[in-house]
């Protein structure tokens, strides 16, 4: 046992974007990491990086990291568990069919299961990075038969990596993922699909809200079809509901009954409003702050010392470029309560400003 | 004739959120701006605000912009031609229903339909804002008997305001607002939906993914259901659409039918490819760069500071806080091929930076 609670060393399996940032922040925290791959060139890379080093036949892992994509993971799991007697876990992002394809195994109570809810648009080791948990939500899916110490062996890693333990069973978790990654990514591909074809003056037109409802569409097609396909039966579940609930849509537009229409809508911002704060904080009120600045490096970096003097914290920031034109619009979003104040002090020191 | 191109006195009717951004951009270009609406409150506020003045029964606008709900869009045009000789546009979200309503006045080639890809959640006067408009494409729509000229009085308009126009036909422009907006709003109202109702512990594992798809499902649901419902015809045909490729990612993940899955998420990922960069211009390819900053606003200026001596231009910004931890996450967006030049400058001046 470490000085962290964590056992080491630890055998990460699979050094792609989750293996590589795993070994990146284990060896930061001081745990010793030992890299497992089928292709050397990604232990390479990733012990370059400072991810750890290629595992040896002498090693022995006290706790070993399953991460590999969907299809080899409960055979990966059940090897691990074979050739150690380490505490096993995977980072995968459907949690019960794994669970259910080693029920047999006799050294399941070392089994516990998890997922980072972190990602990026680019794969592989190089991709990496030691902050990718940082703050972000992991779940951890204790079976009925694991260890409670293994569980406490997981749950110390995730916190150590500088995630956010949250414990749901295996068939808890893989609900939750169909309704908040899996069913929205499907959705937001079926209305991306619909731009493919369109006449590109339609697309003209295209504002922000498509470009946020599409976003996540743009990820890896096969890589997705693993996830979907392995949480098939939670997804089902809500497809069917939603396809209950386009047709109502569609009965509604047909007939023109606005009340319908209007409560069907209701229901959706109900549902955005029951998404909680980043990191699970209850979202405080905020306000967006617009203000104009002339499209140079200088002029961001003086709002932002402006800003400081004000002393209102900025929580968030988003610039609207436009090519064609030499001011810019910056909005810096801040609590609802400040927004007046931040305005009136930036007008006061010269900036075109309102809320 | 003003210097700008624009016949003035404009006489906006309907001083909301649109009507007064109108009015402050129109005013702020130096053309009189004359303000109509029921409430007499919304003139005086917007009035204040520098919008324009109350109209007077002496007043002879040369240019009307009607800015009104959708169920009230054709009679007030209507009786803008009626009332005046001027130029009649407005700003409303559909463009067929008003024109054909209107098909039989005998002034209908006075009346151009228009409408801007901008708005806020907030509505009102007090929203109101002249920069709301910048650089944001806003549709220019004359039927078959428009006068040329008075197509060209409302292109000027636009583009004194700060708008793009993009010229389109009312049925083309209807059909292409129902696929980049009222569409990807129904849908993610959808997926919402499917939120409202949910585990609280299942929405903890939310990313930002679900947030961006669902996002503007958050809109007034009885604005947006005048909106959906007077664009019908466009709106059920891709309803219809949908519906069928729901219906086939059922099949295909029922069936466990990988290539038929992947094809449907390749199609959404071509899709995105196809939404043109902000304003129009192709977009160049971008990348991230992730800097740990210290959470007090002294570090962000800092931060902009430095990044301006590196001399990288910053696309946009976003902020990745944790209100448990003391350091925030910025993401920083450059050009692709700028971002390792931008790391090893942030690097070197003492930051925690990756791409």
């Amino acid at each position: 046992m470490t000085e962290s609670g964590v056992p080491g060393p630890v055998e990460v399996i699979g050094a792609g974007l989750l293996g590589t940032s795993l070994g990146l922040a284990l060896q930061a925290a001081g745990i010793e990491v030992l890299l497992t791959d089928l292709a050397p060139e990604n232990v390479r890379t990733a012990s370059g990086l400072g991810a750890g080093r290629a595992r040896t036949p002498d090693d022995r892992p006290r706790v070993v990291v399953v991460a590999v994509p969907p299809d080899h993971l409960a055979t990966t799991i059940a090897a691990a568990l074979d050739a150690t007697d380490a505490v096993v876990t995977d980072v995968g992002s459907v949690k019960s069919g794994p669970v259910a394809a080693i029920a047999d195994h006799p050294a399941l109570a070392r089994y516990v299961g998890s997922h980072p809810m972190a990602g990026s648009e680019r794969s592989g080791p190089l991709a990496g990075s030691a902050s990718l948990f940082e703050g972000r939500p992991w779940a951890v899916t204790p079976h009925a038969a694991s260890d409670p110490q293994a569980v406490a062996t997981v749950e110390t890693l995730v916190r150590l990596c500088g995630g956010v333990p949250i414990r749901l069973t295996p068939e808890e978790h893989d609900k939750a993922v169909a309704r908040v990654s899996h069913v929205p990514h499907l959705l937001a591909a079926l209305v991306a699909g619909r731009l493919a074809d369109a006449p590109a003056d339609h697309l003209l037109l295209s504002g922000q809200g498509v470009r946020d409802v599409t976003r996540v569409a743009a990820g890896d097609p096969a890589l997705y079809g693993q996830i979907v396909d392995a949480n098939a039966t939670a997804v089902l579940e809500l497809l069917g509901e939603l396809r209950g609930q386009l047709d109502a849509v569609i009965d509604a537009v047909e007939q023109s009954d606005r009340s319908a229409l209007q409560s069907l809508l209701a229901q959706g911002a109900a549902g955005t409003r029951a998404i909680p704060g980043k990191h699970g904080v209850p979202d405080r009120p905020m306000a967006t702050v617009y203000v104009s600045v002339p499209d140079n490096p200088g002029e961001l970096a003086r709002l932002f010392a402006d800003a400081g003097t004000v002393g209102v914290n900025i929580e968030d920031v988003h610039i609207d470029h436009d090519p064609g034109r030499p001011v810019g619009l910056v909005h810096l979003v801040v609590a609802e309560d400040r927004a007046g104040e931040l305005v009136d002090g930036l007008v006061h020191r010269g900036w075109t400003a309102r809320s």
